[in-house]
């Protein structure tokens, strides 16, 4: 008997770039060769005995949702988290608790856009945004970065010319995942006249914002147009304090409508973890800002050592993150997505091989970023000194 | 500056009508009213202590995140759990671990749906469904069930007329939420044989799979169809373990193809709470038998009390439910949504009063349901008792 069908929209929903090789990584593991993986921005560094502590501290005897919005607590929390380190003045009804940033971004394209309505990205582009766009049927817009400028913005007029009239968002993630780039006051302000001026909603995803490096402060787009009913800001604590697993994000807006409706889809699906949001709670006063800074400098450090190693391998070229934890750098083949492969299933030294996210996945536009790669600055530095020598070593004998 | 629009599917998505009190109650609880709420599937029962010592035991000092399918620990035991209870041969690679059922119900919507496409379903249903359909663009097609015949299926025949060429499933919660109903191997081997002949999906939520009463046994559609590339089961932990909070579910299927492009949706969102999936699979091969059966006899007493409560007040008439812990009663009033909200905002008994679930929602066909409404049985006996003597009071009160 033959099987029912697949739907188009799940035929055409990507891959993770970051994931799809992830059975190789597998089977490399199963052979007994150790593999670092720089194509994942899973950080090693230990997540915050604050949270871990609010998570032994869970004592009720039922395990109930907790409320579609998100637990009071954490939402009075995490507004005054942002209160204190951004100035702003922001109330628990300002958020909407989602189960990660992931969610709060779906929630946010199905709130302001219906199926065939169009929202400008940059490219290279956060790959899973390609993935919310095929689930909730949204067409982003590429605007093409150039790895030569720093993957800086394009100038307000080319962005100008992308807006049609089914466009309902620019979106923004900044400091960008995968470039590293981070973008300043004078950009932000640009993007925000132009939603101003065409009623469109400018969404920041802002999962990154202490990760900034070389005397840059962390800016969300908040402290710039603190009541602007058009902004709307994604944020997170999966990398700020390595809680990747804990599944905690947050839409921020006081556009109260984008609140109201997202709760609507928050309803659908119930609630966000219960245990992770008390955690949360219970870290967010408690955690101190030079336990953030540490974890920065770290970063910081690590770029440094992933960056000098990359340079001195011959014919790769890679483009200095001032922050986030990535690096996009172009590698001397043609095929990085092959080469990456190569890596895990043909090639090791001394039993290791190096895990890369090949970058044609983070590019909307097809057939960009074919020969680059993104690296996460994840590991500790003689870890990462390590990777790249493997991957050196790799480049040579793929040749 | 005006606003950017809302999208019109997020206007569309109706908010729950579990839920969408919940506020009135909120207000009576600050003004000191003790509200016993019956309006939602959230059991006071304890949660299995296996799971808390999972949770207890997770010592990893960065919380990562999972496999986007799943953690394989929880996949085996969860595998083995089922071909325990309902005698079946599943592996690991049949399931994919999902944020709640809710998740795995929409990814399932996205994977056998394109926007427009038809799932029949059964009114009452419960209510997020809508929700579900109405994020994922699917069009549910009721087919009314009557409360004079146990909310019985409809026969194949009026099943099969309403089969269209958008068709792509059949959706059916079985026991069902929020009539109770349970359904059988001969409605099952129906269905089944429907959607071989059509070329259907026929998706069985299974969340109330144990909660069954009168000496029936509980049933997998899986038993009945192993092999069946059209059968794809949800399953979740919230009811079964009172575990609402921890957010895991899981889909379960024999199609290969729909577990595989079901992970690439999966990929995007990252992956399903780490810790909670950890302690699941903890609590999996270690939770016994008796204890799910202990749950089940209390939830039969349970029932048994409310149904008895409820016969006793003129004029309404309740539907004896076999399985899950819903009761849909017919109330002697017009419009049941608004006594709900008279019982939160303007009615109390010796400072209390019952919130129950307007049934209005539950129905995809419009105005059906106006004058009925769903009761939980998720408190103790003598909480029922009192929530259904303070429920017959505000009724006298609002004629």
């Amino acid at each position: 008997m033959s099987k029912p069908p697949i739907s188009s929209r799940a035929l055409e929903t990507p891959p993770s770039p970051i994931r799809k090789l992830a059975h190789l990584a597998q089977a490399a593991k199963a052979k007994g060769v150790k593999v670092y993986h720089l194509n994942i921005g899973q950080p090693d560094i230990a997540s915050p005995p604050e949270f871990y502590q609010g998570i032994k501290a869970f004592n009720k005897p039922t395990l109930a949702y907790e409320d579609s919005s998100g637990n009071l607590n954490l939402r009075r929390a995490w507004a005054n988290f942002l209160n204190r380190s951004s100035n702003l003045s922001l109330d628990a009804e300002d958020l909407l608790i989602t189960t990660g940033a992931s969610e709060g971004l779906i929630f946010i394209f199905m709130v302001t856009c219906d199926p065939g309505d169009e929202v400008i990205v940059f490219d290279p582009t956060y790959a899973n945004y390609m993935g919310f766009a095929a689930i909730t049927g949204v067409r982003l817009k590429p605007l093409m970065c150039q790895a030569e400028q720093g993957f800086a913005l394009p100038d307000l007029k080319q962005i100008r010319r992308r807006i049609s009239a089914k466009t309902r968002a620019i979106l923004l993630c900044n400091p960008n995942n995968p470039s590293g780039t981070v973008y300043q006051r004078k950009e932000l302000e640009g993007l925000i006249a132009l939603c101003n001026e065409y009623r469109l909603f400018l969404v920041v995803d802002e999962t990154y914002r202490e990760f900034v490096y070389d005397g840059l402060k962390p800016l969300s787009a908040l402290e710039i147009a603190p009541g602007n009913q058009r902004l709307i800001i994604i944020d997170s604590l999966s990398k700020r304090f390595s809680l990747c697993g804990a599944r905690i994000g947050c839409v921020v807006t006081k556009n109260k409508d984008v609140i109201a409706f997202s709760l609507n889809l928050a309803q659908a699906r119930l609630a966000a973890p219960t245990i992770e949001q008390e955690a949360a709670a219970f870290l967010l006063p408690a955690v101190s800002r030079q336990s953030i800074e540490d974890v920065r400098l770290e970063y910081q450090k690590r770029r440094d050592v992933l960056v000098r190693s990359l340079q001195a391998i011959p014919g790769v070229a890679a483009v200095i993150p001032q922050g986030a934890f990535y690096c996009m750098a172009r590698l001397p083949v043609k095929d990085a997505e092959a080469f990456a492969a190569f890596m895990l299933r043909d090639f090791s030294l001394n039993g290791e091989t190096t895990f890369i996210a090949p970058a044609g996945g983070f590019y909307v536009s097809h057939d960009r970023g074919a020969s680059e790669a993104r690296l996460a600055f994840v590991l500790d530095s003689s870890q990462i000194e390590q990777a790249v020598s493997v991957l050196a070593a790799g480049l040579r004998e793929y040749k």
